[in-house]
Parts: structure tokens; C-alpha cells; sequence
């Protein structure tokens, strides 16, 4: 089978995983609507595409936050990535690093932060985090972080509480009993039901700042008042996210999102989005509207369930091929 | 099979109940657009979902018409729950009283008002009321409702004929003979064709005002103007209504027609909606653009179909522990 | 099989016809994109229904160029009736008049117009008419039919030339040997290749009013242009129609176009409207856009495959009884 | 089986080409969405039929760059006509020929210029041009097609690269061994790594111009700025094309493109247009909005595919008639 585009290495991960682990990649909040409208919203959205300009060379780098990536695309935060690939998180870290690009690590990974920074040493790593109830846990994972080299945190503000994601519930979703949240030392199902502190609010990014001397994202932001809210309270980006349409379902698709944060942001700090990217096109779109990387969650994790880390790098391989392509042809 | 979301109930009701009282209870007028735009309305409509606000304890009760009800959702008028489960009306009330919440006990009901009361004492109810050609049996009913405690009568306004439902047609659909509108003492089919007043106007809420104290809410009501007649003419309450898509087919779903009713009364009256509501985010909807409460039909019936006073217990529960999920996402 | 709605005379008519006749009665041009819009359009159409009125007593009856009619639906001109049912033409006739409403016979009629006068004296009917080549056969139909005692003459604009039905070419269509076009007492094909003028013009209104009495109607119109040109050309009326859909694909559909056109014709002729009418509902919508009456063409066709003169009579019914109900309903 | 349409010989030729040479004619860039919206684009334009013209006579040919053809609808330039009749553009000139219209021979042609020039002398040939990088080899061409008295050059500006088109990656698409791209002698693959010219911009045209006296066509714009700057650059001509959808994905279609090209070009220069013309109502449309004529692309390859040169004389007399029928019945 020959994997041609990012749908092949879906196919391939829905028929290969266990329907479990499948059904908890791929859940949506309630009905899905805006897990599915994240993609169909790029469709609606057309290129005006410009001719005969000299397209022989062309500089797909970037930078996030001063540092360099070979091209806009970088892996965002996803949970339990042995569930996709044995070695989990750690063949996530030398993909992003053999094909030099960000990775930002999840709370929820079943490798220790050292775990994954030992096995790609020198790799570009944020860290995303959850705060919890217990505000130690949260600084001390901070700090970790910090120490390990990690170079950003990534506050998800979007899950107060966990989504309703009906197939999950239906099989009972747990993860398999060698698999843990290595990170908490814990048990899934205890960290969802009562780690999470849904209390928190925006003064709690002062306390954040006062742990740490990293620069401080959040992700999951969709409405200008909050993208406003957001820089006034000192963050240094903000990732446009629904969280893959996993949390509050009939919210925005991310690309229909991000014009207005990217308006109300007026440059002050740096704007991604993740959130159906499929393409290289998509990728196109959401730079010319004003994102400055974006991150993929679901390829990310078809890519780990092909082949490893050499799966991970080819969907990331050819999500580079199709923008590079899609830049020339769009002039 | 859990039973997660409001579809499971409607698939277990399709599959276990006869035909014909499936066919009844899923029954539109004509081509059933309307009854399937009730749903697809709220799908157009989208959040915006705001971030880091405290929604660690949220307040879900609210106050219809001056009395407490556990969260915004009550229990519509729908005719002949025996069809669902045996104990019919007086299952419902159990269940309403059981979650603390409203229950709108239809003149088309398989109890008498005299059951339904005894069942559940103390429930908060309201009766919901056809106008006879024969006044003196409308009165009679007003009275008894009354003196039982009903605390609101609920006039339908959109059903002068009844709606051409096709496959009722089809089915010959009627009551088994086991089953009487017990309130009239009568057969379905007398009542369905003669014993409705089409004449009836606006003026009839005078005359039913001179006969109860108690107030009054007009059900079936779409249009700007017929809300300023219906707050002009003294009523309580309005519910915007268009008999689940059973009567006028290609009329406006009712959360589209909820807006211009809500800026018509300017407050002046309370509104209530029913019509399409199956996810907690539905109900979130209807509040945020200015309902103060809906009311489900067919989900109710879903749920006595499935386990009787229990079974309508867990639609509820579903409903409020959705809402309740889609306040915190949505901040 | 209960026949509860138009469409279940449909499915008949498509099961019990020969194929070769059901296609060419349910033929569009090219695409049938138009055909089938002119359903869909009335869908798009959503009444703001009105409650609490009196609705006990409805007059449904209307006037079409003075005449009564029971209510404002009429038989559109169709062809070759006798393939739909041996008595053709004469089964129409009686059919309109038991009905008490107009029937539009076609030059295409597989019944001579003395037959169908003969076959239903009294009824109200006008005469549909072709300019040909041969203008003395147009005169002589023109006389005849005035002789006959139909009360209006329906000039078809919009077939200069036949639409490309590709139903009917694979299937070679022609009529049955022992059918012909009586009127013209010749074959279908001969008709169709050479006997119409592509040639007329406006101009030939006046010499069609110079030959009759009676008041010309002209079908085909659906822009403001041309039905001003036809208000200034004398006509006594307007059928906003695209001939099922059978000649230009990708015009309007009739319900759209019709706005327009009784805009520009602000009450100086009647305006009716043929196509996509399917339910009581439909006509309503029409008449509420200004329409005097419509007209139905293929329903027509199924009632007479159905049963004849009798199943064009139920098909008249059910929309008559659907009429009132939606008025009722709509208040 | 009857072709009765053009979607006929589209299904034809799905059937009866080897699988590869299907998918290669068919495919479309990416998910293919900008190929499909060709073809669905049209369907939203809607026709004013206008009634009562005199159409009895009328003249459907026109002249392009001053050549007369008996109808606007062309040859678009497309690759490997061997792959869909063994004498592949021989077939092609003759039929374009026999029709008297315009054939845009490709660049990629499986036969020599020779070879199509000899095939049917004196026909209304052009030559579609790309730029390699040796541009000495697209010198030789142009004065080739000169001496041989091609009329135009083509010049395709929208393929800097190749479009990634799914299908023929997972074919490993090739030519058979004894097809060749006869006028470079080269191998397909060859040209498609290696032979283009990516770095060319609007100041090749004044090189092209350098070399030849032919008039020159920009093929492949789609927006107002590029139509400005191919007439300031001297074209005499520009075709509204995105190559079919083989490009760039989510483009606009090519009928919603020409509006504005029209509109920037001010008749300055002739604009034609391809993609997605399925119907003689399509290239009306086109028409009307402004184009002088269109190409057909894969209609012609299913022609071929058929019959040879008799199957593509069939397409365009099936197209023929379709448009001139269109007209008559638009008025």
C-alpha cells in the first residue's frame, strides 16, 4: 500500500490499531460537528493562485519563539502515544527532531519527560500542561521541564474538564494495564476525574509566570476577547485550538477561528493553530491567514502507528512536500 | 448497550416499541422538514467558547414562573404514554418529581389528571389544555387540574386540525383498546375529529382567565407577532412551539423562530421552547439566546420506552450532566 | 397500498407504467436540474405561521378569468394522456369537472378536443396552443376550440424548439401506433421535428388575438422583462412556468421566478404558476408570492395511471384537503 | 448503447481504458476538489430564459485571434492522445479539422508536430508551450510550430511544478514502452523531474515574443492582477484555466475565475476558458460571461477514447447541438 498522502496513513491506523485506541484518537466531543468541520472548513476556503513568478527556489523555514524549524508544521500535544507505537513518545521525539521541527510534549505521555529528552537529545521541545488541583504537582513539572530543557510551556485552557466523547464511554476507556501516565505516576481515570482543577482562571498565568522563567503559551483560545485577554496577561503565543473538536463540539472550525484572534493579537505575540491540517494546502492557508506555525495531533499519532518514528517523519515528510508544492503553485 | 446520549434511547425506542407507536411518536406533518429542521438548527448554531473562567461550581437551577426546578429542562406535553410503558402518565410524574424538575401533563394523556397527581405527590406540574367545542368539558378539566394542584395551564395554540402525519395514515394508527384518553373519557379518534374548537381566537384567553387563577402559557406560538397578542392578552408564559413538526410542515425550526420571540416580549413574559432539543449544548443554546427553559417530548417517551420512570430519569440525568459540561467548556 | 400524498401516486405510476411512458412523462432536460429545483425551491419557502385564529369556516374557491373554481388548483397542459391510461384525455376532462376546476388540454392531446368536450360538457376548459409553421392549422385549432366552448387560449413561449430529454432519445421514444396527436392528426415525431415555428415572435400575439375572442394566456414566462412585454401585448394572463423543466436546464424554478413576475405585472393580469407542486402546502406558498392559481402536470399524469378519472380525482382531493388543512394551520 | 451526452462517452471510456490511462486523464490535484467544482460551479449559474425571439436562424460561429470556427468550443491542450486511440493527435487534428474548430496541440503530444501537421493540413491548429530549462529545446519548438504553421502559442503558465495527483503515485503512472513525448524524444518522466523551468515570470513572455511572430496565449490565469499583467506584458490572448484541476487544489472553478478576468481584461484582449464544460449550456454560460470560446480537455480524451477521430466529431456535435438548442431556448 502505497502512502501518498495523510488519508493513507488514517486507513492504515484505523484498520491496524485496536479499535480502542482508534476510537480514542479519533473521538469528538457529542456529535463530532466540529471535529469534522476543523477539515471541511479548509474547503471552503480558496487560494487565489498567482502565475509565472520565480518559484525555483523557495525558503520554507521558520521560526517559533526565535527558534528555527526546517518548515511551519510541528507536533502538537497528544495523550498516550504507546497506545499508537511501543516506544511511544520517545520515537515521537526523533521524528521531530530528524526532521527538525517542534514537538510539544503532553502531561499525558506514557514516557517520562527524561525519557523523551534522552532520546533525542538537543531536539526542540515545548511542554504542554495541565494545572491541577494540587499546585505542587503542576510546579514541580514545571521545573522539570525547565530543567530538562524544554523551551516552552504550552497551558492548555480548554479542559476545565474532560470532553464528552461517547466512544470512550462506550468501551470503557482506560489504558492498558503496562501503560501509565508516567509523568503523574498515575492511573488515567484518577487524573481525569480529579486532578484537573476546573477553578483556574486568567490571574493563574501570573502564578505560572512566577514558577518559571520559560515563555508561556496557551493553547485553546478561539474568540478575540480572550486572544486580548490573553496578551494582556503577559503569554508570549497562543495556539488557536478546539482541542481537535474533542471538547465543546459546535464551537469554530480553528481556521475560521483564527482570523479574529490573529486580528486581535495585532502581532504583539506569535499565533499557531492546530486543528485539521490534512494537507500541505492547509498548512498554506492557515500561514496566509496569519498563523505562524500550526501543529498536527491525529497524523501525528497514524504516523506513529505505520511505523514508529519513521512513520512519524514520513506524514511530516510529505506534509513538507505538498506545502512546498502548494507555495509554488500558488505563487 | 450503554446508554451514553439521547440517540441511544431513540434507537432503543425504534427498535422495541411496535411500529405504530414508533410511527406515532416520530410522526411529522407532510415531508417531517420541519420536525427534522428542529434539530439541524442548532447545528448552525456555534459557540463561543471562552477560556480560564472558574466554572469549578456552577448553579444549573433555575425558577419557572416563581418555581425552583433542579436545571432548565422539563417534560413537554405528549399524548399516550401508555404506548411507551404500561404505567404511562404516572411513570412520567415520577420521574419529573424524582429530578425535581416540570412535568406538562397533556389533555391527551392515558391517566387521568387524578392519577397523575397521586403518583407523584407534590411535583410541580402543569396541565396542558385543548379547547372543546363543548366548554363545558374545557372547564371541567381547568377546574380539575386546578383543584389538584396543577400550578399553570398550558394552552396549545397550533392545533385547530391536527397535522398530516403520513404514516399514521398509513397505519390506521389508533389507541389499542386498552388505552382511553382517560381524561375525556373518550376514544382517540372522537376527540381527533370532533371535539376541537377551530374557531377559537385570541379572545378564548379571556374566557379561560375568567375561569382558573391560575396563570397561563400559550404553546405553539412562532412569530413576533403573535407574541405581542399573547403577551397583550395577559399570559404568563410562552412556548415557542411547533408540535415537534406535527402540525404545519416547513414552518421555522423553533430555535431559529426562539430569537425574534425573545425580542418581541422584551421580558415581559417568560419564554420556553421545545422542539429538537437532544444534547445538553441544545438546551445551552436555547438559554443563551434567551429562553428560560426547555421542554423535551419525544426524548421523554424515548426514555419510559426504555426502562419507564427510571429510564426517563436517565434522559434527564444525560441532559443535565450535558449542560451542565457545555456551560464549563463554553465558560 | 394506501394513497395518502402525491408521491405515493408517484411510486404507482413509476411501478405500473411501461418504462418508455413513465420516462417521458418524468423527463427533464439534460441534467434535470431544473426539474428537480422546481421541487426543492418550495422547501427554501418557510411560512411564519399564525395561531389563535378562526379557522372553523376557510372559502377555498377562487376565480381564474371570472370563471369558479372549487379551489386554486388546475390541470397544467401534458401530452399523450393515453399512455397513462386508455381514456386519455376524456378521463381528464371528467376528472377537472367532478372537481369543479379547469383543465388546460394540450394540442398534444391523444383525444380530439370534440371528445373531450363531448366527454365532460360543461366543464371549464381552456385550450393550449402551439404556433406551427402552417398557420392555418394553428387558426383552425383556434376555431375550433373556441366553437367548442373553451374559454381561453394558453400560448405556449417556451418550446421553440423541443429539450434535450435523454431519457427519450436512448429510449427512441414515440407513441404506440395505435395513438396519435388527433388534434393534428398526424405522428409525434413529424410534429416534433417540423411543425413548430421557431420563428414567432411577440408580434404574433396580435395575430392570434385577431383570430378569437378569447383571452390568451401565455406560459413560459419567468423574467420581469418578458412578463412586462406580454402585459403590453394584451395578454389576459401569465403561466409562470419552465415547462417541467423539460426545455432550458438551469433556469429558475417557477416558485423563484414567480416573485419577480408578479412584481412587474403588479395586478394588471393574473399570474399562475405550473411545476414542482407536490403538496397542499406548495400551493399555499404559491398563492401567499402572489399567484391566482397553480396548475399541476405530472401529479395529474399519476392520478390518471393510478386509476383514471377517479385517481386524478383522489390526486385532487388530497391536495384540496392539504390546501385547507395548511391554510388552517398557517392561520 | 446511445451516446446521447457527454457523460456517456465519460462512462465509456472509464470502462473500456486500461485502468492507469483512466486515472491519469481523470485525476485531479490533491482531494481533487477544484477538478469537481469545475464541473459543479455551473450548476449555481442560472439561466434568464427569455421567450418569443425569432431563433429560428442563428449563427453560432465566431472568429479567435481572427480565425473563423463553426462553433466556440475548441481542443484544450492535453497530453498522450496514444493512450486513448492508437493514432492519438493525428485522430484529434483530423477531427478538430472535420469540425472546423481549433485544436491546441500539447507539448507532451505522443506524435511529432510533423506528424499532427500532416495529418489534417491546413486545420486551425495552436501550440501549447511549456518553458524548459534548456531553453534553446523551446526555441527549436516555437520555430517549429511556426514553419508549420501552427496560428498561436499557448504558453501553459500554471505548472512550474507538477500537481501532486494521487492516483498516478500510486499507479507509479508512466507511459507504455512504445509511447514516447514525440517532439522532445524524451521519456515522460524525464520532462516532468528535470525539463521544466520553475524560476520563469512575466519576462519570459517578452523572450518568447523575441522569437516568433505568432501571437501569444497565457494559459492558467485566474485572477483579475495576473489577467492586468498578462495584457501589459502583450498577450493577445488568455485562457481562465487551472489545468483542470490538476494543480493547485481548492482554486477557484474556472467559471468563477473568467468574471473577474473578464472584467480586468476590458476586451483588451480575447479570454477563453476551460474546465469542467460538460453541456452546450455550460459553454453558453461561458459565453455570457464574457469568454470568446472554450476548450474542451477530457470530454475530447473520452471522444477519442470511443472512436477515435469519429468519437471526438461525435462530442463536439453532441456539444454543438446542446449549445445551439441552448440558445434558442435562452432566448
Amino acid at each position: 500500500m502505497a502512502m501518498v498522502c495523510l488519508s493513507d496513513f488514517e486507513a492504515y491506523a484505523k484498520k491496524y490499531l485496536p479499535k480502542i485506541a482508534w476510537d480514542y484518537f479519533a473521538a469528538g466531543a457529542d456529535d463530532c460537528n466540529t471535529r469534522d468541520e476543523n477539515i471541511l472548513a479548509y474547503k471552503r476556503i480558496l487560494f487565489r493562485p498567482r502565475m509565472l513568478r520565480n518559484v525555483s527556489m523557495m525558503d520554507i523555514g521558520t521560526k517559533i519563539l526565535g527558534s528555527e524549524i526546517s518548515f511551519p508544521v510541528g507536533i502538537a500535544p497528544t495523550g498516550f502515544h504507546q497506545l499508537a507505537w511501543p516506544d511511544g513518545e520517545k520515537s515521537t521525539a526523533r521524528a521531530a527532531k530528524a526532521m527538525n521541527t517542534c514537538y510539544i510534549a503532553s502531561t499525558y505521555s506514557t514516557c517520562t519527560l527524561e525519557e523523551i529528552s534522552a532520546a533525542a537529545p538537543g531536539g526542540l521541545r515545548w511542554f504542554q500542561l495541565y494545572i491541577h488541583r494540587n499546585r505542587t504537582a503542576s510546579q514541580q513539572l514545571v521545573q522539570r521541564a525547565e530543567a530538562l530543557g524544554f523551551q516552552a510551556l504550552v497551558l492548555t485552557a480548554d479542559l476545565p474538564y474532560t470532553g464528552k466523547r461517547r466512544d470512550d464511554i462506550r468501551n470503557g476507556f482506560r489504558l492498558p494495564p503496562h501503560m501509565k501516565l508516567k509523568n503523574l505516576e498515575r492511573d488515567f481515570e484518577v487524573c481525569k476525574m480529579s486532578l484537573l482543577d476546573p477553578s483556574i482562571t486568567w490571574n493563574d498565568i501570573y502564578w505560572l509566570q512566577s514558577l518559571t522563567h520559560l515563555p508561556i503559551i496557551i493553547k485553546g483560545i478561539l474568540t478575540k476577547e480572550d486572544a486580548e485577554l490573553a496578551v494582556r496577561h503577559g503569554v508570549q503565543g497562543i495556539i488557536v485550538s478546539n482541542h481537535g473538536g474533542r471538547q465543546l463540539d459546535e464551537g469554530p472550525a480553528t481556521i475560521d477561528a483564527l482570523v479574529e484572534v490573529v486580528d486581535a493579537v495585532q502581532g504583539r505575540v506569535e499565533v499557531y493553530l492546530d486543528g485539521g491540517i490534512r494537507k500541505g494546502s492547509d498548512v498554506l492557508k492557515a500561514l496566509a491567514l496569519g498563523a505562524k506555525c500550526v501543529f498536527i495531533g491525529r497524523p501525528a499519532l497514524w504516523g506513529l502507528a505505520y511505523k514508529g518514528e519513521e512513520g512519524l517523519q514520513d506524514v511530516l515528510r510529505i506534509l513538507q512536500d505538498e506545502f512546498r508544492l502548494s507555495m509554488a503553485l500558488a505563487g
